[in-house]
């Protein structure tokens, strides 16, 4: 999506490490107007699959997923990384290495919110190694709900998180895709 | 706010020692559809105040505040409470209690994105004791912006947060205000 590229392009910081900073727009400070378009963006190309249930994680998925879930009509869901005193004491939990931060962290859904007969669309900020979207669809299946497709704002191709995404057989659509980054100098596919 | 009342009334539960649990439209899972009818709300009340960004904490305070971030048309800042990588060295933190915790948070905003002339409506999901939302007071204030405006999506008058802000001298604004809970008996204002 050109918007995204071009704000990617004028804001975005390559931190090295494969860490692209985007706070000024995504994770920390949100531009809500270029959340909405995107979540248009990603319910145009869905919309087909029915999903009944947007899934993200806490904490910068919640806002392009909740834009999406806006323009679906349907409700969505984002993983706790701390069980919150107002969840039950059983719950779907899986844990998921964060690159960010280094370590293990943990993604809590509530039965409550997630059940079988579901349709889910997972949406996060970003796809990089996949293991946090890998983590979201094992508690979609534990739940025993179906995973129909993936979406992430901005993916990075050289981090493998298609491929290993690949065997769910679903569609995969990120709406700015990046190829290489050398310096603040970003590469992107088409 | 008739429409988040209805749902209050039909969906949230009292979990006693004052825990009112919305998770089935705020705090886990989320229904867009709402907040957006909230952030309209809020905008419509708060459009007169000039407000250049909304600030929040993350996490259950970013859809409210996004969707009223929208519909004013500037941007929106969440405090994190942990500090990412993609953050400066330098950085706006204070202390402050969490209720559902039972511990002091860290909340965390980068000078980056918060900075002098800036006048700041904060938005939140809760106003209880005000303790969360006096820690974004100082915030704002130590980034020398000015905080021009208070709105929550349910406030719980009987927890003083009301009377803990008052010396601000700014507009509070709440979309639901629960004067009492006895059991799942909860009583409004007005």
């Amino acid at each position: 999506m050109q918007q995204l590229k071009e704000r990617i392009l004028r804001e975005g910081k390559n931190l090295g490490n494969g860490i692209l900073k985007v706070d000024g727009f995504i994770n920390h400070q949100v531009d809500p107007a270029l959340m909405d378009v995107c979540g248009q963006e990603f319910a145009r190309r869905f919309r087909p699959i029915g999903a009944t249930k947007v899934l993200t994680a806490e904490i910068s998925g919640i806002a392009p997923a909740l834009t999406t879930a806006f323009h679906l009509g349907v409700p969505v869901v984002y993983a706790r990384k701390h069980k919150p005193i107002t969840m039950p004491d059983q719950v779907f939990l899986t844990l998921s290495p964060s690159h960010t931060k280094g370590r293990m962290v943990e993604l809590i859904v509530s039965p409550e919110y997630l059940s079988g007969g579901e349709r889910v669309l997972i949406i996060d900020d970003f796809l990089a190694s996949g293991a946090t979207i890998l983590g979201l669809v094992r508690l979609a299946q534990t739940a025993g709900a179906q995973v129909v497709g993936i979406g992430a704002l901005i993916e990075k191709s050289f981090e493998g998180g298609r491929q290993a995404l690949a065997h769910l057989g679903v569609p995969i659509e990120s709406l700015a895709v990046i190829r290489s980054m050398e310096g603040d100098r970003f590469i992107f596919d088409d």
